[in-house]
């Protein structure tokens, strides 16, 4: 019986690892079709997207089974409650990049560029990092790094003040291109979410660390 | 021990009808506002949505106490468990009614009206009803009612299709309407997730109530 638990726990160890892969490619992809402007990558990143809600749901059904099955006490019981819910912000940042892509496939109809945000790259390159070591720090457990992660929040959200005004800005300078600021604005939006996301990440592995949804 | 135990689910049980109440409002300011062309109300819309997020973490780390404190098992677990799930798709709804909302704000800010969809109607008004119905099922334990909701994923999805063929037809008659059609197709989009969402409330309900996730 303990034994079968054991495998099972590692089999949803294993099953976060494969979808925070999924989450970080999808993010890549994501931010290299907004960069480059490539529509394959944009359609691709959308496509690939049932594949992250695939992963949810079955690591969700493993954890219900765990719960069910095996009662878990103390932390195997914090660890799985934690991962049942953390699949959900994973999976989220799967549909935002997703959301992202759909703009970038907009703006190639239209056939024009978003208005250009000078802390985009910042954004992105931060919250590469976030998701990357908030994934990291679960496998790990490691308390300190899903701290920083929290902590990091804070860059993105300044960035994302700049961006407001970057882009309240050009519609005043140029009311003609409204449209296309507003694209922009969902894009540097979608991003914050992201980074939201990234950080809720980090607050499940504290939480399934200590027992505290504190930080 | 038990006597509080059974207080704190019905404060869970409580607690859901509330977060219930909120996004069948925020649904109902939603579609409204998108209906009337109401600013105002869309404004209010996006505003209240802060309370929706609030009651998800409140009821989340009231699940999370009782798995850990009280070590539940069989039916109680599973309608802890489910509750915590839940929960997620309630905020996404309180979500999807802000960006709905957000698209009423931008097209009034362009001075414009959306794309027009004839079925738009007919998706708001069942979509209302199996966010209301799949409540119910939840608080009334009711399993028939949670599997109707789940049933009336396909008049949503047709729908949708519906939707998708008048836009196509609006862009290929008028392509200076493009821009509006876009912010339609979002509509319409949000609207099929939202009733995705509210399916799978139900289907949490199907697995409080039995265990199983197939319906």
């Amino acid at each position: 019986m303990r034994n079968r638990f054991t495998s099972q726990l590692e089999a949803l160890n294993d099953g976060i690892i494969e979808m925070g892969a999924l989450v970080e490619e999808a993010f890549a992809e994501a931010t290299e079709a907004l960069l480059y402007f490539n529509k394959e990558q944009a359609q691709r990143n959308i496509d690939n997207d049932k594949d992250i809600d695939q992963k949810m749901k079955d690591i969700e059904t493993l954890c219900l089974r765990l719960l069910l099955s095996q009662q878990p006490v103390a932390r195997d019981l914090r660890l799985i409650s934690a991962s049942l819910k953390m699949v959900s912000d994973l999976e989220r940042i799967g549909d935002q990049c997703a959301n992202i892509s759909e703009i970038v496939l907009t703006l190639a109809q239209k056939s024009t560029n978003p208005a250009p945000i000078p802390v985009i790259p910042i954004m992105s390159t931060n919250i590469s990092r976030m998701i990357s070591q908030g994934i990291d720090a679960f496998v790990r457990k490691d308390l300190p790094l899903a701290k920083r992660v929290c902590d990091m929040d804070n860059i993105i959200d300044n960035a994302f003040i700049e961006a407001k005004k970057t882009l309240v800005e050009s519609i005043r300078s140029n009311s003609a291109e409204a449209d296309n600021v507003i694209d922009s604005f969902m894009i540097a939006k979608y991003l914050e979410r992201i980074g939201d996301h990234a950080v809720n990440v980090a607050k499940w592995v504290v939480f399934a660390e200590t027992g505290s949804r504190e930080v």
